[in-house]
């Protein structure tokens, strides 16, 4: 059995994943993100594993595994989350291996969108697949590699940060200090601003104001600045999962996270556009596919890392 | 000691190799581009082994490494070189083992952008380095991938396929179907034509005509177009080596080919725009250097190839 923690800037999780990918006991609790002391963030996932532990199958639990909000750093074992403002190159798996529960259990560390890639080739849509790229689309746009086989994270873990690749040489500044990245133009947040940009409001009564959630709803109504907005995203995602096949040589590429609940709106013109920027022989046959696990698979994630 | 074999367009080379990557007894001969029949291509490649087999080192060959001009096939040990007509899924690997001399004896195949990399991981500018991207700027641009301390040629040996990233979501059209590819603007040939299109004449009497080199040429002479076509060129470069350590995470990018006969003209501008699109913490520490081995790369990397 594999204990699994999923730490993000809303919540921290936590589960027990058996060896066959299956979740049991799921908890969760919010994340201290305003905390000014580590420890008292930490405190929050001392309290996760304590409610694990009570359940009897923790008995055979000989493995941590923990997906984390990036910047991480696999190598020192640290994560810096940008969402939490408390830890920067926080210990964090020194800090688990020394909880009494965990008592020196291995612990394996990944970045929230690597760990979403691990259990999408363990369980779901990558699965069988030997090359694949596995996105995140949400508030920004993250991802994954599975190269060969096997989940590559790169050195440090950071692996995959599709999100801020350069599409457009002379693009927008990005915060990250670049400039054109991706994720300026496929993320759900730059997908709204654009479309209120171009004049689109969210209907009257939408329940999440104008979000990527109610672009969506307007573009299934026919709006074309909303349908617009979407299909620009579709064509910079297309565009950097051409990159990426171009550069490491891809089989399929995978896409979750809250922007997908878009479904076809999104995959649709993708699959489009991925037929002029993927041209070179070698890269013709990617396919394009949905994820499958849903918000399971930073848990289920965290625990394939853990067996790798 | 290790017989490399060296494929390209104008030219078919052959060498022995040491274990220590010392390159003995090198020979060459012109490529049969113009021939119809890809046995009389062929024929050059038996001409430069039997060349090869005349040396008393040849007794102690025990392995074969091919690099080629691209598209390859690694998977099914087959050739396409654009610049030879008569050879598409040439199955060059079973052709060479079948030769007397060879009788038999393992033969790997590689891109020429790859076992250039390889070579410079073995015995230039890349060794010691477990990331590199390893790019040949001339009339196009090639590159590979070291991942992990071990070259990566990818499923089918064309990974690294630099200069067909869009780094211009809307830029001109590529031959390969694409548009916005970095060899669009960034190879040598794109440097002429896009000094050419803003003005810039060749000086009198330059030898090459109006080539990267004269551009370089009248860029050391202080002329301001062929010194912006040189910083356009470096900073499409500097996107593209920027998106490939965000994607793979890279300790050093590694430039040979014509082009970089212009040396720090290119190279200089080149790291300082790397350092506004290599923006993240993980790509920072990213090195930039010019390749060592010149023209014995393709063989020396054969080889390289032929040992992993």
């Amino acid at each position: 059995m594999i204990a699994a923690i999923d730490i993000g800037g809303t919540k921290i999780a936590g589960g027990l994943v058996a060896p066959d990918g299956t979740l049991h006991h799921r908890t969760e609790r919010p994340t201290r993100r305003r905390a000014t002391d580590p420890g008292e963030v930490f405190a929050t996932v001392t309290e996760v594993v304590a409610d694990l532990a009570a359940d009897p199958r923790w008995a055979r639990v000989d493995r941590v595994g923990v997906g984390s909000a990036g910047p991480v750093d696999i190598a020192r074992g640290t994560v810096s989350p940008v969402n939490i403002g408390a830890w920067r190159a926080f210990p964090v798996v020194a800090e688990v291996r020394a909880l009494p529960q965990v008592a020196g259990a291995p612990v394996a560390l990944g970045g929230d969108a690597v760990a979403m890639t691990a259990a999408e080739h363990w369980r779901g849509a990558a699965r069988g697949f030997a090359n694949a790229l596995c996105l995140v689309v949400s508030t920004g746009v993250g991802a994954g590699l599975v190269l060969d086989g096997r989940v590559y994270p790169g050195p440090t873990g950071n692996a995959g940060h599709l999100g801020h690749i350069t599409v457009d040489l002379e693009g927008e500044p990005c915060p990250c200090g670049s400039r054109g990245c991706l994720e300026r133009v496929a993320s759900g947040t730059a997908i709204a601003a654009w479309a209120l940009d171009q004049g689109w409001r969210a209907p009257a009564g939408a329940p999440s104001g104008a979000t990527a959630a109610a672009v969506a709803d307007s573009a299934r109504a026919g709006d074309p600045i909303a349908l617009a907005a979407f299909d620009r995203a579709a064509r910079a995602l297309a565009a950097g999962i051409a990159a990426t096949a171009t550069l490491v040589e891809l089989d399929v590429a995978v896409l979750g996270g809250g922007v997908l609940r878009a479904g076809e709106l999104l995959l649709a013109p993708l699959r489009r556009h991925l037929r002029s920027y993927a041209t070179l022989p070698f890269t013709r046959h990617l396919a394009v596919r949905a994820a499958e696990l849903g918000t399971d698979a930073g848990l289920i994630g965290a625990a394939a890392l853990a067996l790798d």
